[in-house]
């Protein structure tokens, strides 16, 4: 049996080493939108898979950014593949009150200290204190109680859009694996945690109307809007195309076929819902997105259902013309939108955009192009696998009074590599720890934690229970 | 009897000293949009008033940019009033071979030498050489043949919003006129002159939904696009609103009585199509536009009809969410589109917003706002008046051999402040002279001219020949 409170201990003793080691990672910049510091934080992650001992550990070459592999072998039963975005997003436009790659220490009541840095809690921060973790168990025991296959990509943040080469790459040995283990900081700013066993798919697409591709109104450049008398009009052309989409509510999606593969909630999934009905709070969501209704003026349990299996048909942007201050008078020549479609089991991202264009070929507007820049598959796990229940018994253990299990989340992750065909992995994320402010101007990560929520210590000696408790889950428990 | 000859001959002794004027105005910027060098031309322009000889010559202060009011009185028999636009476009984003505001004489084949600058040819160049003309005149017979009285505005680019302003301030002393006259540079670049009549009106829009005003969707920001399932978009809410304007290729207006004011031709307007059919040729419109179809495939005389009197609803641009490169995926809380409209006699600009206003309101749209930014009303002008006469019997004396009349332009222009209630006058545009490149960089003046086009002292030739045309114009000849 390991000796889990001497790596406690260890942690606690090495607390300066491993907060150095969060701001080290933090402070270099990983930024895949403008390709700032990629590769050398590719480089450090890949020398920080080699300091704990893993027999390789290198660079994976894409057609975008590098992954990194690796792989610690230790000889034990289990095995489990660990997910690393090691990718940020811009700053640009943001203001920030401490520089956002100096990594600061600050006070942030009521946590105590902090750490600022784009990256904090997404995802960085968190990771490297999971990699902090696993150098102390090494430290005290010699090595880890499961073999460990390091997968980590710098695109997450553009949509994952080579991820799949890496993942195939290492395909053969990736299926060896029993689970797909994520830790990092879970709890909310109460302490409450929050447990996605999955995700839904996304296709992200640009659909854009053009006089050229059309052959009719401007071929080349907007022109003045007196001609539009005698010239047709790729914006108006655009929106009325767009308008055959969706009920004249926006919610329901007239593209024929849509809905038919939408598989009813499981009975497990129905179960988990039954008890998210007792603790879901709806006012949080509004309070937080600023929202006075929801579609249809649904709430409780109808409010719950929808979020979970509704398939969405979303404009993130729709733009044309002239769009500065005051009048301009121009017919546009194109007109062009940014569409995201949230995939629910069993919809899959080729045969929806398949679905996008034959509605719009069937009607008439064949012209119309359809941009598929980015796709994830839906994702899902079920609450009975060991590595779910691992986590779970680590969160009673450490008197976390809310966990909240989602049967799977409306936003969107690259998961479905692990959990789908071929690998077929279950998939969870967990540990306690907490930060905030992803996307955004003054991300931090706790350090110092109060009462309610852990900090950088606590947090890791989280990730040590979890790992040793699924290490020796019996295998008859499932 | 005036000598012409003698005023011709002052014109051409003067060539140095008259193109010294069009350089000294046209390096005055005047960028409305940018307020930058507004009054400092009002000043000069009304200073060039006084200097002529006018009795009256002083600013007219607006809510906006300054007007100029001026009056010269000849004790002539006839009265005409003057428009001037004295602002010009701005010139953000455009690479000029020739600075904007320095006026530089450049060989320009085949025109030999032409004036470089904004406002060459739109509209302060040919305006300042119609003030040389007029100086020309008052130095050789002492006076002007007919009484004038200035108005100019230098909001002309921003829609005029202020102008109603300027014309009611004088509108007594407007009524006793007899036409509106403007002269300037209308020779196309083969030396061929297009006369317009009248002008479409406009009226300029900003249709906007946001989920604040309709009390759904997101209220205050853009919020993660995963919320869409439950959560109501603006941007589908506008698409939807938009699309039964229309009919489903655009072109048909669906709006309740959009239609229902719009006039028949008369029979002079027909009877001008009937020759605009022999000398129209719209492939000249087709390489400018690079347009390859007219709406329906129409040609010939329907094409010349509908341009004319189709009224129109036109989205200038379109915008909301996000817009830049690669995947962003939100939910926008607003979305916005500009939309003008083109009126067509007898249609009114007020009338037709409260018919876009009671469409919406019908349709379940009372939230989507309507801002009406900017309008003008449609014009007309008789072809048999003596002011057109006067200018086409030059034309006829200088040679001009394809004088080319639109009964009015499908463009739209604030002359309905002259031609209708409660001035009522009739008013046309004319001369001898070239430029281009309005509202793009290395707008040009010609100065020198060649054997199709006029150059600056043929230009003002002929403005002082038009005016004298007119003041001796026998009143029983109407």
């Amino acid at each position: 049996m390991a000796d889990l409170k001497a790596i406690h201990r260890h942690i606690e003793e090495h607390e300066a080493e491993h907060v150095a080691k969060v701001q080290e990672f933090l402070r270099q910049p990983s930024i895949s939108a403008e390709n700032y510091g990629v590769r050398e934080c590719a480089e450090l992650l890949r020398q920080y898979y080699a300091d704990l001992g893993c027999q390789e550990a290198e660079l994976v070459e894409t057609d975008g950014h590098p992954g990194v592999w690796a792989c610690y072998d230790a000889g034990a039963p289990k095995t489990i593949v660990n997910y690393c975005m090691y990718d940020v997003q811009p700053i640009v436009g943001e203001e920030w009150y401490s520089p956002p790659f100096e990594a600061q220490l600050m006070e942030k009541p009521p946590f105590g200290k902090v750490i600022i840095n784009r990256g904090a809690i997404n995802s960085k921060g968190p990771y490297r204190m999971w990699l902090n973790a696993l150098q102390s168990i090494i430290a005290v025991e010699g090595k880890l109680p499961v073999n460990i296959m390091f997968t980590a990509e710098g695109e997450e943040e553009l949509g994952s859009p080579h991820f799949p080469q890496i993942i195939s790459k290492y395909q053969e040995r990736l299926r060896m694996a029993d689970a797909c283990l994520n830790l990092g900081a879970s709890q909310n700013q109460e302490g409450k945690v929050q447990m996605s066993l999955g995700n839904k798919g996304i296709v992200y697409t640009e659909l854009e109307c053009t006089g050229r591709e059309w052959g009719r109104g401007p071929q080349q450049y907007d022109i003045h809007s007196s001609f539009k008398a005698v010239t047709d009009s790729p914006v108006w052309r655009l929106v009325q195309a767009l308008s055959t989409m969706t009920s004249e509510d926006g919610n329901t999606i007239l593209i024929e076929g849509w809905y038919d593969k939408v598989a009813e909630p499981s009975q497990e999934d129905l179960e988990l819902v039954d008890r998210l009905v007792d603790t879901f709070d709806d006012r949080v969501w509004k309070e937080i997105l600023k929202i006075e209704r929801w579609i249809d003026d649904i709430e409780g349990r109808d409010l719950i259902l929808k979020y979970l299996y509704s398939t969405t048909l979303n404009i993130d942007g729709i733009w044309g013309g002239y769009t500065g201050p005051g009048t301009k008078t121009v017919l546009p020549h194109k007109a062009t939108c940014k569409v995201d479609v949230r995939l629910v089991p069993n919809q899959e991202s080729r045969d929806i955009v398949l679905l996008m264009r034959a509605h719009l070929d069937k009607h008439g507007y064949s012209d119309i192009q359809i941009r598929r820049l980015s796709g994830y598959e839906w994702s899902k796990t079920s609450v009975k696998e060991p590595v779910v229940q691992a986590v779970l018994r680590v969160y009673e253990q450490y008197g976390v009074e809310d966990v909240i299990i989602w049967p799977h989340m409306g936003g969107s992750a690259p998961m479905y590599l692990y959990t789908r065909e071929p690998l077929n992995l279950p998939s969870v994320s967990g540990g306690l720890g907490h930060g905030a402010g992803a996307h955004s101007p003054d991300e931090y990560l706790v350090i110092e934690g109060n009462d309610k929520v852990a900090g950088l210590v606590r947090a890791e000696q989280s990730y040590v229970d979890i790992l040793y408790t699924y290490a020796e889950w019996p295998e008859e428990e499932t």
